[in-house]
């Protein structure tokens, strides 16, 4: 037996380890040798206690396949859908599979991550990456498919006025996911350094919420996280407007419902997209992501690597495979 | 000088006046002499601060036009619109005049109410009320519009799990009106009798929150008001389900933001609707409205009357004038 090494999560507490069993894929499943792995901020929360996870932690990869039923995928460059379904539920059943009631969820719910040498997914999970797209681009698929989800759940139309609450990873994906639609997109961050990435692609930034008219934009989309993201994109929220929630919230959060019901907005809560128009936006340069690696780490150093991500003003960090 | 009853409050205090001025319909506004005014639940929460009201209260009304600029209005009679509104401001021009951001709104905010001999809005809010609507049935048209506002904002089909939490008297008229969408309704309620009003038109029913499935909901609509309804809606509703916040919420509330960005939940708040499907029900009998009509009351029995719909278990109170 392999003995496999990676980051693992337990009562809070990270800890590398090289001690991890072999990972034995399942009927139907593929086993991938990861590459390259992203640092998300769902992984910090999750060591704050987020989700009682236990486990190898990480979700966002680009890898190889190395063994599978399948074997035309032998080999192959892919990325991973993260939630691994029953098709047997009756949520899949409705065709909602993201939320299986049965499923595990890559380095989330009850099935090992991406920081790891190897991991294993459903052969139906995986998606084959274009030869174009170098890795440093594709471990970017995963959340630049959560940014495109918005678009699937509601209608955004031309000269419709949307604000981006956050400058963070996902805020930055977002703004260019929503910059193709010709909305008049604002985009409202802290780090003058962060903005610029999106202003030099012509999208509006501001570090003010004082400049955002009051009730004046249609969709607001919260990327913060937290409860004065949320004030300031409902405050900016015109009646009958939408406010997407497209964070991982630690906590309960208390609002004013009376207002929302006065003013008829919607809330939505916004999690996992589709991966094929993700990775076209990525072949195709139609999104910058390679500017956002903010630093990059060997497995082994993951704990460093988390530490990094965590500070203020950190982009992506992802965590390196040598052979 | 006239001077005219009224029910006025004033620092959540309420009073029965009768040396209110009578009231002077400015350009575009008709004077009408009420007949008969309903309590709702909103007069309730106004007297508890929901909103610093000062004036005199109700919104609910049936009355006769005493003085138009539009001749042939003159002795019809007629319902109406709550929201007064300017036609001139951004939310007007784009379509939402119910939020205008100028709108006064009868008994609520800045407007003189129904609970009086007299009370005054623009004419184009009224409604000629058909001949074969008796007075009773009419005082329903504004909470009736109110509940069929909920299909204006979402789409309910066919055969989708319905349910309403709340047997209250915009409860009532929501499960009537969602009724006649042949979704597959359930009414969660407190009160046996209250609940057997739905039951003998066919309408399923249950006292027991245990009686339905965990996340089995496609579409909750919350009518109480409360924390502990809501959360009965929450736990109901299935993944990508939406909840209809449907009431008026005193207080700010909070709710576990995280777990409803991971279940991909809609929240909707859902206030004033359209007055002509409302009539329309009530001429052709679609809707039973006269059984919910629990007290009635003279204009100067009108503490009484509000001590009366505070009680638990009673729905409408209704304030008639004796001529």
């Amino acid at each position: 037996m392999v003995l496999v090494n990676g980051l693992w999560l337990e009562n809070q507490k990270l800890a590398l380890r090289n001690d991890l069993a072999d990972p034995e894929p399942a009927a139907g499943e593929s086993l991938v040798r990861v590459t390259l792995s992203g640092i998300c901020n769902t992984d910090l929360e999750l060591c704050r206690g987020y989700y009682p996870f236990r486990g190898v932690l990480g979700h966002e990869f680009v890898g190889v396949v190395d063994a599978s039923p399948d074997l035309s995928m032998v080999g192959r460059r892919v990325v991973g859908e993260i939630n691994a379904v029953c098709h047997n539920c009756s949520t899949c059943n409705a065709g909602r599979t993201t939320h299986c009631e049965n499923r595990t969820v890559l380095g989330i719910v009850g099935r090992d991550g991406a920081h790891a040498d190897f991991l294993v997914l459903p052969t139906e999970n995986l998606h084959v990456v274009p030869d174009s797209v170098s890795d440093d681009c594709a471990v970017f698929a995963e959340p630049l498919a959560a940014a495109l989800q918005i678009k699937q759940q509601i209608d955004i139309r031309k000269a419709d006025r949307v604000l981006v609450v956050g400058d963070g990873k996902l805020g930055l994906l977002i703004a260019q996911t929503l910059a193709a639609t010709d909305c008049d997109l604002l985009v409202l961050g802290r780090h003058e350094s962060k903005l610029e990435t999106l202003a030099v692609r012509g999208i509006a930034t501001t570090t003010r919420p004082d400049e955002i008219d009051d009730r004046s934009i249609d969709v607001a989309v919260e990327c913060t996280g937290n409860r004065s993201g949320f004030e300031v994109a409902r405050k900016a929220v015109r009646p009958r407007g939408t406010i997407v929630m497209k964070s991982t919230y630690a906590a309960e959060m208390t609002m004013n419902v009376a207002a929302l019901v006065v003013d008829e907005i919607t809330l939505i809560g916004s999690r996992c997209g589709p991966f094929a128009p993700a990775l076209a936006m990525l072949e195709t340069g139609a999104i910058d992501v390679v500017p956002m690696i903010h630093a990059r780490y060997a497995l082994d150093e993951a704990l460093k690597a988390f530490e990094k991500a965590a500070e203020p003003g950190v982009l992506k960090v992802v965590l390196e495979r040598h052979a």
